[in-house]
């Protein structure tokens, strides 16, 4: 086996995101997939809560980094600003070398209403932290929680075109151009519009 | 029965939020609004698919709203102004005078997950008719979708806004709040930030 010297974690997921696309999520088991990446079940639970878990793996780590973004820059940076130069880094972190997974990953979510459910909740967690991070630095919670779905709706934006394309341009590259497109609609934000 | 004079529908409506409310969504059935109703099961079904679709009734006309609201504007209005001076009615004509209604509502689909994903697919018809609507407009795809997001999101920080009050201000004014809110937003974007 030419993985075999890759983490018994990776293989997990590799395995388990085989199957899900092959056998469906609700069809395939914890034993399926340990015996599919040459591991026991026990191993796999070492690693993964369930079979669910597999596919949210790591995303406890991200309110950390949206902390830590956040906390890095200058106090008296506002927050679009703030967005506009963290968002490609952060979208590399999180996504950035994993085009193919992700890819493969949007899709098995898409089959299964619990796992759109959770998706969703993950989303929800990600802006919650967005929104407390610009609450901390002091942002009124309309104006954060603003800030907040205005990130979220570049960061969509760009991970489905960039999800779409074969991922040859870095993600970072694909958040700058969504953000050019989201520059060319705030120049014409004028409210006398609303008169 | 001081109610009998307003139509079944209404009257349907009503019974199914009163009993949602007070023993679950789950364990209400058909029958049952029906005779909190004073009505016959064969009415209900004359107006409603299913219970579920009580919560969900009149959504099919928001599209053909969206599609009146975006036709009507001249030609050469540009996505935001168009954004800017249609949300306010918009909402009016959606949620206008059902505030108390509505937070019952919102309350009752927070209970049920096949609600709250019921709920999701109604928001994303909702974006799809206007990213339509931009389309149609000669606006390109990538705008089209972050001016439908930009709609969605201040129309979401509006509603959440006004359901969280006392109703006595008029949806349309807090749209306006949120818009003056992201107005300050989109005045920092600039995006030498990225640099």
């Amino acid at each position: 086996m030419a993985r075999w010297q890759t983490g018994a974690r990776d293989r997990l997921e590799q395995a388990a995101l085989a199957l899900f696309l092959e056998q469906g999520f609700a069809e395939t088991t914890v034993p399926q997939i340990a015996a599919h990446a040459g591991l026991t079940t026990r191993t796999f639970f070492r690693h993964f809560a369930d079979k669910r878990e597999v596919l949210f793996a790591g995303e406890e780590s991200v309110p950390t980094l949206v902390q830590h973004l956040m906390a890095q820059a200058s106090p008296d940076v506002r927050p679009v600003p703030l967005i506009i130069s963290q968002l490609g880094p952060f979208a590399e972190t999180v996504f950035g070398q994993r085009h193919d997974v992700l890819g493969i990953r949007h899709r098995i979510i898409n089959t299964d209403q619990g796992l759109r459910e959770r998706e969703l909740q993950k989303k929800a967690n990600l802006r919650a932290s967005i929104v407390d991070g610009f609450v901390q630095r002091g942002t009124d919670e309309l104006a954060a929680t603003l800030a907040a779905d205005l990130a979220m709706m570049v960061l969509g934006a760009a991970l489905a075109e960039w999800l779409n394309s074969d991922g040859s341009q870095p993600i970072s590259d694909v958040v700058a151009k969504v953000l050019a497109a989201f520059e060319q609609l705030a120049a014409e934000v004028n409210l006398q519009d609303l008169a």
